[in-house]
């Protein structure tokens, strides 16, 4: 049967995934042609780098000249060593070079590091059947004819066409009587994420780079941006994790990189949590006259500190997504003060509820049970509040920074919301329990 | 000039989100009717449900129709009456209505329930030439026409060709000479993220969905796995937070229905922190005698806590990328345990740091500080790396169970970070202390 539900490649990229790096290339050797040139096209940037830079140089020509002319350059882009990106730029033919070249002038995470400067152009005044003659002419110079831009003698953009409604069009018909002349465009240092946005809520296949003269430098394929969105999440979701973003996969990444992409963040939040021991230093009076208050202290500050990732999580996730902006930020303010404090009532009464069921089981806290119960739930409704406000704008203060929201916020909402729970909960408790316990 | 930057449309939608959802009709309708249309093709489908649901029943028809089938039945997919769905089916024309029903049998999910039934069909015996002319009749009845598929008389897949080739082709070849025979295909039932990554890993404009037969159903587009990344990714930051998934917008999630989202794991994470309080119940003795141990017990279980997240986070990433599977995770014990060993030491020597400087700076801990200094070094090696290890074994504990990786794994994480915190805490102390402090 024709039809292959993707098991074989699927297979083979697993297998080149789990053997050691140096084995690799001689593995890939002896696939068969066809094979090798599937796989290869399915590998990250990355990994074809590193498998080119270990080919002689006759196959590091032949392979280069498999790509087109982005993934060239992406591929370019992975190599650090100077001399070894110029021999691989070498490889490839005068007009690719030439290409590969104006790409590589872009930073990597541009609109100008993402296009690619393949793609079907028209002249206004074309009829249709003369357009679709002359795009059979330029067949496979184009990286997509899903959509064929129409340009001016300075290369500006006038419009675009669709295939489909090409197609569907009378032969005899000007292109510029069908063309869509409302084209959404990017310009070619517009932020990658921005990019994969726009591509996404106008449900497009691609979007053409112009400069600020409105020229057209290239196009951005939805396939491209897939990859975009994947990353740009990976780094959110690594980044809300506390660790430094990693450039290759998990798996890729050596034990000496994850630790030094771990320890940073991990420091810097441990540094952050002896402002708790500093804090409970000044408590050590009323700690040592009730320890039974100790008992509850973790309870306390874990609930701030879940609460507070839990708004973090949902104002960086919606900013990523362009559903709230910096300027929405009362309203925020608006909606996380009473869901603070609903939360903090909630885990109150639970709260108070442990202490009375310990009392009716007869493992007391003493006469005063009441009062260490009410100090714990006035103490959680506080410190809830506190986490869940702090933990929603937190990120957008970041964000005012011009800092990215993501980076630690959660577990930084966690350390300010422990520190802030000791004093809270001792606060409470010298208010509470004076003349009784304290 | 021809060319607007998105702005327009931006700022459109941008105004939707902020109005009441019971102004928005009355302001649509105000729209010029190409804004409108505009508008409504970039809304979310549940924006899209809510927008029609408020229409009279002849500008249902219409707004209906200006949808793509797997957009209608997406739309119809929101609406949770029995009865409006159906009067919506209603409204569309006899051919789509049929196309529509189809799609609504399947899983949201799914790749069905992702597919367009209008794809570019040809016969292995058209020439290039007919071809052309043949797509060219078929015009606006196709979702896309970057790839052709190539289907014998039962419907059953026999290749794709790309319309670059097919363009570059000569006119009197056959297709089945310029087909390729090795197609990438999904199953109906295949879930949306794993059409994703397939879509992704081989850099497809769109994947054939077939039944178990090979007949083709439709496809799917890159462009509708946009949307599918971005919504996983979601759902996994969210419930990475502690935070059940929620099914539209931040801004749009009504005050109940966040709190409702967020008051259940919440609860769930506060009753495990009470086994905190229930271990410190056993150490109270210990606690009264050295007070001064309590002053580190936050940083002790935020570490734990912290080092966690980082694994968790690493671990159930890679595993959403496919970079990881469940047979690696001995691979994984193999990295994270000396990951944990090393995390640890750097925090136990920042710790004991910590205590010799304000020894050093006069506010000492008394005669016994390189003692507890001791024991708080090795507390913390102790919980980073049963943090580091629970964080990264846990996601897999859950994907072997068959539950999702990502649910409140980081917060689980550190709830049982916590727990094992205090107990390795005071029992290290027990240890060391003897026969001085305790």
């Amino acid at each position: 049967m024709a039809v292959t539900n993707t098991t074989g490649l699927e297979d083979l990229l697993s297998e080149w995934h789990q053997l050691p790096k140096e084995e690799r290339f001689g593995w890939f050797r002896g696939l068969p042609r066809n094979l090798r040139e599937d796989l290869f096209l399915d590998l990250s940037s990355y990994e074809q780098s590193e498998l080119v830079l270990a080919m002689p140089p006759h196959e590091q020509r032949t392979w280069m000249r498999v790509l087109a002319p982005d993934d060239a350059a992406d591929l370019i882009q992975q190599v650090e060593d100077e001399d070894q990106r110029k021999a691989l730029l070498d490889r490839l033919d005068e007009t690719n070079r030439r290409d590969v070249q104006a790409l590589l002038a872009y930073a990597e995470d541009d609109a100008g590091g993402l296009m690619s400067p393949r793609f079907a152009r028209l002249r206004p005044d074309m009829t249709v059947d003369h357009a679709i003659t002359y795009l059979r002419l330029q067949g496979r110079q184009m990286e997509t004819v899903y959509y064929c831009y129409v340009l001016d003698n300075e290369q500006r953009l006038l419009g675009v066409v669709s295939f489909r409604e090409l197609f569907a069009s009378e032969g005899s018909k000007r292109i510029d009587q069908i063309m869509e002349r409302d084209v959404v465009s990017v310009l070619e240092d517009t932020d990658q994420e921005e990019v994969a946005r726009v591509i996404g809520t106008h449900k497009l296949l691609a979007v053409p780079v112009v400069d600020t003269e409105g020229r057209v430098k290239g196009i951005v394929t939805v396939d491209d941006v897939v990859d975009v969105v994947q990353e740009e999440a990976s780094e959110d979701i690594q980044k809300m994790g506390a660790v430094s973003a990693l450039e290759v996969s998990y798996m890729e990444t050596s034990f000496w990189e994850m630790i030094r992409r771990r320890v940073g963040w991990l420091s810097v939040l441990f540094l952050g949590q002896l402002l708790t021991a500093t804090a409970m230093d000044h408590y050590e009076d009323e700690i040592a006259r009730a320890v039974v208050l100790v008992v509850f202290l973790p309870l306390i500050i874990s609930s701030g500190g879940n609460s507070g990732s839990q708004a973090s999580t949902l104002v960086i996730r919606a900013m990523a997504l362009g559903e709230i902006k910096l300027r929405d930020w009362t309203r925020i303010l608006l909606r996380e003060l009473p869901s603070g404090l609903t939360l903090g009532v909630v885990l109150a009464v639970l709260g108070f509820v442990r202490i009375l069921v310990w009392e009716w089981m007869g493992m007391s806290y003493g006469e005063y049970y009441y009062l260490i119960g009410g100090t714990l739930a006035l103490s959680l409704v506080g410190v809830v509040l506190f986490g869940t406000v702090t933990g929603a704008m937190l990120p957008l203060a970041l964000r005012a920074l011009r800092l990215d929201p993501a980076t630690a916020s959660a577990p930084f909402v966690a350390t300010l919301a422990d520190v802030m729970g000791v004093i809270i909960y001792f606060s409470m408790a010298s208010v509470l329990l004076r003349g009784t316990l304290l």
